[in-house]
Parts: structure tokens; C-alpha cells; sequence
């Protein structure tokens, strides 16, 4: 089963925003049995979109359209989508609900354009959009889905998750795809593949392994395809605890979560509480831990300490220390983590202080050099790290080695 | 004058890797005067590619392509090239010399594969990379221009700018395209669009008025078109100021950057210093301070405080506020403020404290109930907002609107 995406808006070519939406939905589609066939970025234009939807229909089956839904003039999809399968516009009450809930929890007044994004093709079923006003529109004509999806990346995420792919799933006979995620951490891909080459060899053809590396970890994704679950998932099963049991330590999960989603459950199911210390990460440990619900049962807080003063304040560390051996040594890391345990009285604490660039680097400490310390009541470990030049990167690596370390730390006590 | 660009690869289209070429190529061309009309992805097929080069030579008049010129079997761009343009393979020297040179420097013998990388449409010429093996392509056939790079992006990069664009800039006669971004807080894209709806009907036809809206903000960007400067900037910069008067407020830079470095230039400008008491943000407002070079000039740190003990002991909240009006309240966000100027010892200081959700919710309290303050040493100012009910939204909107407030209160300062 063949599916288009296409993305209409100026932003996207004109370079102001990266299209993130595309590789979600096609990770998404890909999951369910239905692949891809092209994306295409087209403008707020009437006849570039007609053009667009007409080839896109001559490809495939399925065609997911973002963008172009809000209630300004340049936003035209919904015109264009009624010209294209040559019907008028309706007013849908459902949508228009919604769009007066919105308005009256904002108590703002409702304008005639926000009236506007109620009206749909009348050939359309609506999907509503729990997360803003523009509704996505169903289409089925001529044996092809069409479906009109706001460009706002988390408005599309809902519509896709609660009401598409379901709706894709009832309606068309699609393969059985199971998928087994392996997160590991600290190694890369290509040893990753060396160390593993007889497993891969002996998977059957229909069991498929994926490399899926992002800034120290790899994702192994094998996906299995068959008419039914019928021995599939066994077969994956073996698979996976053949690589899991050769992989060893650097397997920290074996589902498709994030990093610090494996440290959380596994320390809410023992009952431990964490804090953190961190400087040149500047709260991103934090941000990472807190996006997830249920982060409080197991996270007091922590302190981002930029400054010296900060450090000396919050977390005790050693005026002499600083001085000393600076704020990026080994001492002020272990100051900074024990530090942090005792003032915020958790069972375990993470503290990084490093040089995130592009600035400050001197020649024995370069941009990029990091100090994590983990620690607990027994124990502290403490680590020195070497990342590159880049900023971003380097408080994300950083972030995504505390993780690895504390992973390790909890599961030796 | 218009360009497409076509990104070839399975990668993208099965979302495992986000495209981000695209965009980067998309501002480049942009600020050359050159519009994208289309962006295609299509994957590892001749067929496919040819269909792809075919469609948009129909459309445009360069035509940037990058990916599928590895090593590698699948990787299929230049067989594809040649034979769309219906041409052999030669090998150039000149990119054989290149790919002996990287060979020699990593000390590793060249294989076949690798020679092969040297070999190009004999139509063609060579765009030397000084990042990789690959060449690029330049054709110039029936009045088009075609150009295929690799796709690993700082390969793709330097080509672009050492060499595509400027020769680009000597082939083409390009008109003049001027960009000017408002960014805006605080109001919706319609409640805008109503507000400066005369503006806009006045515009003339060569500028053009975008809403970029993105999570309590509204970028207004306006592009000039035209044959040469004079008098092009004059009036984009009077429709700037026209626009940035009627809205006022709301207005927090008339440049496309994010908010919080419209903070971060604003006070170190003026040799001001912030630090940050978090509770729901849960360290978010600190990353995305920090996550810019240079931010430790202003930025001194900041505690998240999730828990009870750590308002208490870190920021000094009294035990009977958080008792008596709970965590999430108009009495704890002030004390959180002020503990924080009190004990992080910066000019100004922002707190937030709320329910990001899902759960945690009450009558009184539901789920987005945030509770955010700033202040400096003369004045303390506290807002409640209702955001919604999806967490990692009511962090962001959390963030955005404490930033919108600390503009506020710096502005008027």
C-alpha cells in the first residue's frame, strides 16, 4: 500500500521551518505496512496544489496533505481541496462547536475568519481537532483517502494517532508488522553491526534489522511481516533476546522510549528519587526528566548553576575548588554531586560541568570537555568526556552520557 | 526565477532521517532572489527520479538535487542522470585525484567501489568536494540548470556556497528579494490579521505579507520583490513600521530570532543579569537560555524546584505559603521570584509554577493553571494563565509567556 505526503505552505520553501512533520507521519505510516512513495513541499498556490494532489493521486492510494488550514487569506487548501473534487463548502457544526469552545475558554470573540474555519468541502467526513480550531477533512473518492491535516506538528500528531491511522487500519486489509526495539547507549553503529554480523545473517527474509543511531545511541529495529501474528512474534522474540543477550551492557531498554523514560520507570518501580546539578547542560537533564508525566514521583529538582557564585551557594561546592581546579575538573563535578544529594536529599544525583562552546575552551580544557559525576549514597562515579565543537551537540551528548551513567550505576546497586 | 529541489533517498521516506537540507537550500536560494516552487522527495528508483526530473523541469528552471551518490549499490543519482540526459559515464581526473587524496590521508586502499566515485555524466561538470568523496554535477542542458550534490549535509553545504550559488550569481540575472520578520507575542494569528487587515489590503503586489505562528508567537514576515534595491527597502521598512506600530506591545523584535535571544541581546546590552526559579518548566526556560553561545554573560542559573523541600530550602518559600495557597498560587510564585533574586543575586529573576498535566489537576486548580512572575528589585509582577490540558504544551506556552512578561517589565524599566 502506497501513501503520498504533501506539505503546503511557503514556510517550508522558503526555508524558515525544517518539515519534521513528514518523517513523523512516515515513521508512523511505515509501522502500519504503508510505505511511502513521495513528499512533496508545495506552495500556498491554487494550481501548484491541484497539480500536485493529481500526481500524487496517479502514485498512490493514500494522500496525507499538511498545511495551509489557518484562517488567514494566504491559506488556501481548503478552496483548492473543494475545487479539486469539484464540490462547494459547507458549514460543519461539529467543527464550528469546537471552534466556539475555543473562543469562549480564551474568552475571546469569535471573528468572522474563525466562523470561516468551520466551512468544509461537503464531500468530506471531518476529523475534529481537539488542539486547535482548523478541522482535518476525510476524503474518499475513486477508490483514494485524502486527508487534510493543520500543519501545526502536534494538532497533526493527534489527528494522525487518534483518528488516521485507525481509520487507515479498519478500512484497508493491511500486512501484519511487528516491530522490537532495542535502545542501546555507548557504542556505535558500526561496531554495533560487527558484533552482531551472524545474527543479522541468519534473519529470515522476513525480519528486518534497522540501524538507528542518534547522538550516542543506537535504536536496533527489527520489524517482522507476515499474513499473521502467528509464530511471528516468537520468532522476533528469539531474535531479539539473541542480540540482546551479545549486545550486554550497552542495552539499557528494550522498547522504543526515550533515554530518560528507562531511568524513570525503573527508578519509580524501586521508589528512588533523583536531583541533578547542572551547568553546562543549563537544565536540559532537567527539561528531558520533567516533559514526561509522572516525573515528580520520581524528581525533587535541581539547580542549573551557571555561575560560580551558584555553585558555591546552592550546592556547597568548594570556593577553594573552583579556584583551584576549576569549574570543569573532576573535584568541582564531585563536589557539585554530592552537593546536590545533600542539599536535595535524593537517593541518587547527576551533576555535569563542562565547556559547551563555542567559547571558553583553553588549550588543556577544549571546547567540549564535560565532567559527569553520578552518585548515590555509597557511590560516586565520575567521568570526564571529550565531545566536539558544536554547542547543541554537546550539551546533548553530554546529557545523553549522564543518562548512561546513571543507568549503570542504578542497576549495580 | 525559479529552482526545485529534488532530496533522493529511502532514509527520508521511511522517516528516518528529517530532512533538513531542504530548508537550508530553500533560505540560501531565497536570499539570492531565487524561489523554490517544489520540493520532492523520492526514493533509491530510476524510474521514480526520472519522473521526478522530468516534473520539475516542467516547472522550474534550476533544479538542485541532492543524494544517491555514494558508494553503494542503491545509491542510483548518476546512472539515473545519464541516462536522463541520455549521455555515458567518464571518468574525470580531476575527481579521481580527490578521492586518491582521502584515500592516501586515511590511509586506506581504494577499492573499485571507490574509483567508480570518480566516474560522472560525460555532460557534466565536476563540483570538487573538499568534504567527501562524492562530486557534484553541474548540467546545463536546454536552458536548465541542474546541479546534483551528496546529501550528507556538510558536504552539500560547502558546495553551495563555494560554488552553486556564486556561479549561479554570475549565469543568472536575479531580482532583488528583501525579507523583514516581526515577531510578536501575546496575540493570535487572526486577532492580528483583523488588526492590521488595512495594512495588508494596502500592500503592493510585489510585497507580500506571511503569518508564521508558533506557540503564542506570530512571526509577520514581509518580501520585497523587485528589479534593484532602490526603493524596495524604503517601503518594506515603512510597512515594518506601520505594522509594528498598530500592534504595538506585542511587537518584541523586529528580527527573525528566537525570544529568548531578544532577551538575551536586550540585557546583556545593558550589562543586566537573570537567574530562574522553576517549578512546571521543569528547567525548560533554562535550556532554551542556555542553549545560546555567549548566554552566561547574562544568565547566572536558576533552580527547579519540583518539590515542596526544594521551594522551601533552594528559594526560601515559607512552608505556610505553600500549605496555606498551595505550590501553584499568586503568594508562591511571588516568593519564588523573589527567593530567586534574593539568592541567585541577578537584576531580574522569573518564576513559573503550575499543573503541566496530565494529572495533578483539581476544581479550582485544573490542569494548565500556571502561576508565572518576574521581577527586579523595584517591582514584582504576578500573572495567572489557563493553558490547556497537553503537557509539554503548557511548558512551552509557560515559557513564552514568562518571556513575553520579563520583555515587559525590562522594557519598561
Amino acid at each position: 500500500m502506497l501513501a503520498e505526503i504533501i506539505t503546503i505552505g511557503d514556510e517550508i520553501l522558503i526555508g524558515q521551518i525544517v518539515d519534521t512533520n513528514s518523517a513523523w507521519m512516515a515513521r508512523k505510516l511505515n509501522a502500519e505496512g504503508i510505505r511511502v512513495k513521495q513528499v512533496s513541499s508545495v506552495s500556498d498556490n491554487k494550481e501548484h496544489i491541484l497539480k500536485a494532489l493529481a500526481e500524487a493521486a496517479g502514485r498512490a492510494d493514500i494522500i496525507l496533505i499538511t498545511g495551509g488550514l489557518g484562517p488567514t487569506k494566504d491559506d488556501i487548501t481548503k478552496l483548492t481541496l473543494a475545487e479539486y473534487f469539484n464540490v462547494g463548502l459547507v458549514l460543519n457544526n461539529d467543527a464550528l462547536k469546537n471552534v466556539e469552545n475555543i473562543f469562549k475558554k480564551y474568552n475571546r470573540p469569535l471573528l468572522e475568519v474563525n466562523h470561516k474555519q468551520a466551512e468544509v468541502p461537503e464531500n468530506c467526513e471531518i476529523i475534529q481537532n481537539n488542539n486547535g480550531t482548523a478541522p482535518g477533512m476525510w476524503f474518499n473518492v475513486d477508490g483514494k483517502i485524502y486527508v487534510s491535516m493543520p500543519g501545526v506538528p502536534f494538532e497533526m500528531m493527534y489527528m494522525m494517532e487518534d483518528t488516521v491511522i485507525p481509520k487507515l487500519k479498519t478500512i484497508l486489509k493491511l500486512p501484519v508488522i511487528l516491530h522490537k526495539t532495542i535502545l542501546t547507549v555507548g557504542e556505535g553503529e558500526s561496531f554495533l553491526a560487527e558484533k552482531i554480523a551472524d545474527i543479522e545473517n541468519d534473519l529470515p527474509e522476513n525480519i528486518k534489522l534497522a540501524y538507528l543511531p542518534k547522538m550516542g545511541q543506537v535504536r536496533l529495529r527489527l520489524s517482522a511481516y507476515g499474513d499473521s501474528e502467528t509464530g511471528l512474534r516468537e520468532k522476533l522474540e528469539q531474535f531479539t533476546a539473541r542480540i540482546v543477550e551479545r549486545v550486554g551492557h550497552n542495552v539499557v531498554a528494550q522498547e522504543d522510549i526515550p533515554l530518560e523514560k528507562v531511568i524513570l520507570n525503573f527508578m519509580a518501580g524501586k521508589g528512588l528519587t533523583l536531583s541533578v546539578a547542572e551547568s553546562c547542560t543549563g537544565g536540559y537533564v532537567s527539561h528531558l526528566i520533567t516533559q514526561h508525566e509522572g516525573s515528580s514521583q520520581v524528581f525533587f529538582g535541581g539547580a542549573v548553576t551557571y555561575s560560580y557564585d551558584l555553585k558555591e551557594n546552592v550546592l556547597g561546592v568548594k570556593n577553594e575548588t573552583l579556584y583551584q581546579f576549576g569549574a570543569v575538573s573532576r573535584e568541582t563535578a564531585t563536589e557539585m554531586v554530592e552537593g546536590a544529594l545533600r542539599q536535595f536529599k535524593s537517593d541518587y544525583a547527576v551533576a555535569i560541568t563542562g565547556i559547551a562552546g563555542p567559547g571558553g575552551g583553553t588549550e588543556d580544557k577544549p571546547v567540549g570537555t564535560v565532567w559527569i559525576a553520578v552518585a548515590n549514597a555509597n557511590k560516586t562515579v565520575v567521568k570526564k568526556f571529550t565531545f566536539g565543537n558544536k554547542r547543541i551537540q554537546n550539551i546533548e551528548r553530554s546529557a545523553v552520557a549522564a543518562f548512561f551513567m546513571l543507568i549503570t550505576l542504578l542497576k549495580e546497586s
